[in-house]
């Protein structure tokens, strides 16, 4: 266990944009638990995330992108609800200690927690398995939240960025010498490794969008997730959705259309909001200089089925089977 | 990952002492994040513990006592501080999917998560190899919580209910059939199986101890804790050191002093006050039913020396090591 206690050591940064007072921490490391201060009038938004070691990524990736991976899909659950992120604990289980790793993996960790002024208040370190368990926590002004359940009939449906890339980067990976392939495939494995959670379009869309959610399975599969929750389907175009020049050259249209719509990793935000809002919405997201895209709208379900439709050059279009576990039996 | 979904359904059970919103609990499974309304004025207490298989518990252990000990050893932290319990989020990794032992593990975590009012907000269950990771949310009054760091020279020394039995019950696991050993060496086992988490002690301690926590490593190990943070040191008579007759029978009284000083698992309180609260103290926790110990008192540091002294018999005594590594390495 000993060695073990050598690991706090890289768990001890104090975040550089803040010191604890600031962040609310009233005490962190070294006793039994943390004690926080919550902001008056604030509820919390809580969320966990677990990445296990050739299930969720490359135990071979670069211990820098692990870190950035398992924090940011944590943070893109608090974008997903418009929360402004505060603190998080982080319980780590490795096979052994590697001194290079660990100061690898405590530099991509804090480089992103630093980047979204959130705090770690503690953890647990413990042997076995490679694997990251991290709990987020933020808070948000009482009952403005970003649910899935509240889309209204002909809300517009938008994402933000582009989707497809993270899905697409498994194509290359795992890789020796990422930094040797060609720029595009570098920049599409960039988007699997080091994906941006969405905190500022998320805190953008607060009192505007009627619905959210992050894209972390895929577009078809976590849309349907907002469609189950508000009793109502989606139609979305398939033309619409935003994709990277790097994926098109890589892939060609039809199979980047069908990472962007069924692949998942991209941790962009999917929501939707009253038409009257758009002008109002355009005017923020470009104040933020936030990328984002129509890509269809909401409808009444015929006969109680709750389901995304999709068109392709405006036919009906279906994918055989939606979402990350087509995906994940193709590859 | 659609098996997967299956596990939702083996942690929806409403906690049946209190629905959701009496909890505090605004949103909570299916969304992004939970949403939670911190009582006004209260300070969090978080804490996060991960329990690996065949690493803190021997995986053929029955599910139901698996699930026990992952939040009794977090609640137990939450105790430490005096915090009332009120969230937790459970991340589990598990090879397969195993409807009985899911079913074992449901049932065993919400018994003791209804027994101390704690509710579930959600979590991740992934594939993997089996590990429980819980991170757990208490409140306390501002400014009252139970840190390590304010031991105060001559402060007594106490400890609650009986030490080592759960240190002991090793020397019989793994067991194939505990319910035909004698009952002894069945009660050693449940004190390993089924800690007590000490909330209501903890509670109790609130004004009136200057310092505590749990004891998970070992008392010696984790004295050694309080007297470091606190700059102390702390004198102990193991004859006064709390042993059930069981651990005695079965070990005898040298051995089961051993097994209370430097065992671990115990998961019972240890904590200092002031020599003047020694009335009031007894009179709460005869109230409450709390049975407790006084075992040593804070000194002086000798030399910057911050450490913990013990004797036997009124005449000094060393253990070659202390705590749990020690216990590890013999057993």
């Amino acid at each position: 266990m000993q060695e073990f206690d050598v690991i706090a050591r890289f768990f001890s940064h104090q975040n550089s944009q803040q010191n604890a007072s600031s962040a609310g921490v009233l005490l962190d490391k070294g006793d039994d638990c943390a004690l926080l201060q919550p902001s008056q009038g604030k509820q919390l938004a809580i969320s966990t995330d677990t990445l296990v070691a050739d299930v969720h990524f490359f135990a071979d990736m670069s211990a820098h992108s692990i870190a950035h991976r398992a924090l940011a899909s944590n943070l893109s659950d608090l974008a997903a609800m418009g929360a402004k992120p505060k603190w998080f604990s982080l319980a780590l289980t490795l096979p052994s200690v590697d001194e290079t790793w660990l100061a690898e993996f405590s530099r991509g960790l804090f480089e992103l927690a630093d980047l979204h002024g959130i705090y770690l208040t503690g953890g647990d370190t413990t042997k076995g398995p490679l694997a990251i368990s991290i709990t987020v926590i933020g808070e948000v002004n009482g009952n403005t939240a970003l649910k899935r359940n509240n889309a209204k009939p002909d809300d517009l449906i938008a994402v933000t960025n582009q989707l497809g890339d993270a899905a697409a980067a498994l194509q290359f990976l795992p890789a020796k010498n990422i930094s040797q392939l060609p720029l595009a495939q570098q920049n599409i494995i960039a988007a699997y490794q080091y994906p941006k959670p969405q905190l500022d379009a998320g805190q953008a869309l607060l009192g505007i969008a009627n619905s959210a959610l992050d894209i972390s399975d895929g577009l078809l599969a976590d849309l349907q997730h907002i469609c189950a929750a508000s009793q109502l389907s989606a139609q979305i175009s398939l033309d619409k959705l935003p994709l990277s020049d790097d994926l098109i050259a890589q892939f060609g249209q039809q199979q980047a259309i069908r990472y962007a719509a069924t692949g998942g990793d991209d941790y962009q935000l999917c929501f939707t909001f009253a038409k009257d809002k758009l002008c109002q919405l355009t005017e923020i997201m470009q104040q933020q200089g936030i990328h984002w895209t129509v890509i269809g709208s909401m409808k009444q379900s015929e006969q109680s089925r709750h389901q995304v439709k999709c068109t392709l050059d405006e036919q009906p279009f279906e994918f055989d089977r939606a979402g990350y576990q087509h995906f994940s039996e193709d590859h």
